[in-house]
């Protein structure tokens, strides 16, 4: 039967062969977690989101209904949050002591990725109440913590993020929502919020709302928004719900795609009983929420990777399918599977591409969490957290710009098929579309990396990223039969060392707005690389691999093999691919990386006027 | 007030001071096309556009009703499409012999980007319409063109293009609808059809389909393929209408987008009353087809083009209202429009390279048509003609790739907003994502690019697409303030001329799977050179008007002129983004020109197992 969702070839090798996974148990926290349980963990969840969650993505696009303030998912989404619920998938990772299983994220990454790729918008209302849930854990009181955590990571109830309002959007410190000392200590909340996610639904008893409001006489701006836990229900205190806390759902948004979330826009307070109590310290608010803005973003990244790797398939098996003209190279002989044909092949080469690359780099980014969870000094857990700190624009922005791009190749793939919704295809492009938006558009991402990340620690940062892909090149210089390519990477690598620096001494000088122009252009090519290093370290595992299968890397004797050989089959592709994207993809970079040097001022310069008549 | 839809000063820089369509009337043939009527033209057009069209184009996203067998369109069409065809817009170029206007096809360009940027949908019906029509006025005997044309070009019928069919959809040979010989000379129709855009639809009395299918008993493939004319309604001899031709709508799909455009199954004698009569010979129906297809595939590029302009002027005008965020050069000021945010400018910047560089494009292809009209030699006419085959690609396929960013960094500048049905743009980017697969998905134009059109009479005709590049920079060296620009164009000009040289001899050897995994990436190279082209062109006209406005070319000179004077900052405008794309874009086309030139072959080498496993 065909693959669907991601590969579990793929997935295995991503883990256990480049990643290995299996060593995470020789460290008494994640002693359980040996191999075989890993891919138990893997085959269970790949099992219900095949079996149970992906049947309900075509359906979950008719939407959410609104009614008198009430949000109803779709209606097959009931019976799999039960399933999600019952096989506590929501806090894999998390402290035993709230309900969580403790697992290293690594693994729970492989189990996620089955999950948001069988339904994106299903898995964002899970999504984002582990965020709330994170938020809790971290910042709140034990009281707070007692009240909501275990019920939260159950998924009992869920969690969401009130950030946006109307005229706060990527400007977060120009929000008006007040909040209003009670004699109790807890704080009457007023304002209204928009674009929230799960704001309002009929999965769950109750909502948690992390919510960003001003303390009456705080300071404007950034600096004077704090953090609050506003419940949708308020909770008494023996935990059981009580009164309603008046966070009232106005309405909802119609959408491009992703209808089977709900976004909402929401009223606290709107009859003067809208209770939260402080999250954090006064103030603090934006700092605390960007703590788990960076999960989040992860997540979103994560979004786009899942529904990169299900379309991938989905075309995939569609090109193997559908006869349509002959073999070029066989013009008297009949019609064949459009998968012979070399421009449907190269889509296909693309895509995968981009979703084995996006693969490790997610498992990869994992990989650091569990590293540093283990790290034996507070030196290497800073190091890793900050190499964490610079791949997650990658991961949020870089990899949902390329999402975009696999599921409209998807599309394209289909043909005139892949723009009716008879076929998954169209609905995945319309669903990916919002992650370059949601959690900080891409180009404040861009920013993110460019202003803060390239900066980080004078630098040092940065230089520990880049020393991770250095370390990954001269592994690949002692493999045979890819010195070719780690060349061409090591190339890219120095170049983009450069840039790097050239463009942060602009963005520290009176061209900053120049440098802001390339912020985006640079974000492409450090994730063009981050890419192009995820694909030759796969070719580092795989060519020995290949090699000692065949005998030899002679082409003639590999393609001999490969034909009859899985895995022989397997490690050539992974071979092919990282040539694929170093021999066509990284002369692109390379231009980008002299159009970035260059750092032309015309986008900057241009007059507003002159942008057109008025 | 805000521009919608084009820029009117841009849309008459490229008429008048760029193609100088005013020099038209110097031809008896075009003697009523003085500027003042292009003007007016095109002002009537804008009006009937902006005023009338645009507001039905939200409504008729809501998409069109099927019930037994009857289609029935958006009802805001009806009354948009009375006003269309009272203007007499259907058949600006036509002749007047069947109810046309005779006017140059430049002019009729710049109308009609302004009627399918106010609504794709609605203008698809007529661009069908008109390709019919065109075809039976090229191929149809005299009783097939007096029966119908009139009616056709009035717009009182419609027409439509019935090919693809389940099986037969890139590979149009595989088609399996017959037509039997009747004894009348007529042919009765058997088969059925699908993705027929306006196949049923109640604005028409009746509708024409010119309609492939295999007389019975002709040979296998394309050379088997007839080409028939066959009408809704039976057209009697006096011309009035007779019964129902048994042409019976099936359905109509459920799509991303174009919801207002039909896009109907058809079942063509399936009560054995369907009757159509002979186009053109006998097996000759696909090369007739194909001629429909040029003018088919412009007005997909148009209609790519159109939407894009649309969304950039959306776009502009947000990004000049909404105010977020301070600008990165005040900190200590307030929050200001998000035009200043560097981020921003560089997505408007591309949208605007591309939206100018695509019209100059269509309105040089229209030009081609009508230099082609007046040309005196038959030599002339024929590499005129050359020219314009070598465009389609570059209008159909780069054109519809390019707007697909265009829209979706319109969706981007508006943020969360962009994603939202309350806003206009994400309705653009689902509806332009069509335009990359209908009449030849862009791969099948690649294919065309570098299959046929590249090795044309033996090159010569590409060579002479390159003649018209040469010129341009030629005349751009002459000018000052652009040198610098015109070297990079020049620059890659030779390299792309190398390059495509390289590919076409690899195209004609063993390696032909190779060089065609790289059709696409060559048409984006050939696109790429011809944005740098046209946008080079506007400079080179901008650059001396400029110069006469400020005194010189001065930056500080221009800087303080811009802020006073429209035209200086239009010109200005020019300038930048031809530097804005020569700097940005073309170091990219460097880099694809080099994996071009190096024809990895890792796409077409790669084993089919190994892109997934079963």
């Amino acid at each position: 039967m065909a693959q669907l969702i991601a590969d579990r070839r793929d997935v295995d090798f991503a883990l256990h062969e480049q990643m290995e996974a299996g060593e995470l148990s020789k460290n008494k926290k994640f002693a359980e977690f040996d191999k075989k349980t890993i891919d138990l963990i893997v085959s269970e969840a790949r099992n219900l989101a095949i079996k149970e969650i992906l049947p309900t993505q075509v359906p979950g696009d008719e939407g959410c209904r609104f009614e008198d303030g009430k949000v109803m998912v779709p209606e097959s989404f009931h019976k799999i949050n039960n399933l999600y619920k019952e096989g506590e998938w929501l806090a894999m990772t998390d402290d035993p002591k709230w309900g969580g299983q403790g697992m290293p994220k690594l693994v729970s990454l492989a189990a996620n990725e089955y999950f948001h790729g069988a339904n994106a918008a299903f898995m964002l209302y899970h999504s984002l109440s582990h965020g709330a849930a994170k938020l809790i854990e971290e910042f709140g009181t034990d009281q707070q913590k007692e009240q909501v955590l275990k019920k939260m990571y159950s998924g009992q109830w869920s969690g969401t993020m009130l950030l946006t309002e109307p005229e706060a959007g990527s400007d977060l410190g120009a929000l008006t929502t007040s909040a209003k000392r009670n004699d109790d200590g807890t704080y009457s909340i007023t304002g209204s919020k928009i674009f929230i996610s799960g704001g309002e639904q009929n999965m769950v008893e109750n909502i948690i709302h992390p919510t960003l409001a001003r303390i009456e006489g705080a300071p404007e701006g950034s600096r004077g928004i704090s953090l609050f836990m506003v419940p949708k229900y308020r909770i008494q205190d023996d935990g059981s719900l009580g009164e309603f806390n008046d966070v009232v759902c106005t309405g909802i948004e119609e959408k491009m795609g992703l209808h089977g979330n709900a976004t909402c826009s929401l009223t606290l307070g709107g009859k003067s009983g809208c209770i939260g109590t402080l999250l954090g310290q006064e103030n603090k608010g934006l700092q605390a929420m960007f703590r788990m803005m960076n999960e989040a973003r992860q997540f979103v990244g994560l979004e786009g990777f899942a529904v990169s790797t299900t379309a991938y398939l989905y075309a995939l098996n569609y090109a193997r399918e559908r006869v349509q003209s002959k073999n070029i190279m066989k013009p008297n002989e009949g019609s064949v599977p459009i998968i012979q044909h070399p421009d449907v092949r190269r889509q296909l080469m693309i895509m995968k591409a981009y979703v084995e690359g996006m693969r490790s780099l997610i498992y990869y980014t994992g990989r650091c969490y569990d590293r540093m969870a283990l790290a034996d000094s507070d030196e290497e857990k800073k190091r890793i957290g900050g190499i964490i700190e610079v791949l997650t624009p990658i991961v949020k922005g870089y990899v949902s710009d390329r999402a975009l791009d696999v599921t409209s190749h998807a599309v394209q793939v289909y043909g005139g098929y892949g723009y009716i919704k008879e076929y998954p295809v169209e609905q995945l492009m319309r669903d990916c579309r919002i992650f370059m938006i949601y959690e900080g558009t891409n180009g404040i991402q861009a920013m993110d990396m460019l202003g803060r990340k390239l900066g980080m620690n004078n630098g040092k940062t940065f230089m520990d990223f880049l020393g991770e892909i250095r370390t990954s090149i001269n592994n690949a210089k002692k493999v045979s039969g890819i010195s070719e390519l780690t060349q061409t990477v090591d190339d890219v690598f120095t170049r983009l060392s450069e840039v790097a620096l050239t463009l942060g001494k602009k963005a520290m000088s009176d061209k900053v707005e120049h440098a802001y122009a390339f912020a985006h252009p640079f974000l492409e090519v450090v994730g063009d690389l981050t890419m192009a290093w995820m694909l030759l370290w796969r070719a580092t595992v795989a060519a020995p691999k290949l090699e000692k299968l065949v005998g030899s890397l002679n082409p003639d004797d590999v393609t001999a093999k490969v034909m009859k050989n899985k895995d022989a089959a397997f490690y050539d592709g992974q071979l092919k691919t990282a040539r694929y994207f170093i021999k066509n993809i990284l002369p692109i970079t390379m231009g980008k990386l002299n159009a970035i040097e260059e750092t032309d001022g015309a986008a900057v310069e241009i007059r507003e006027m002159s942008f057109g008549s008025k």
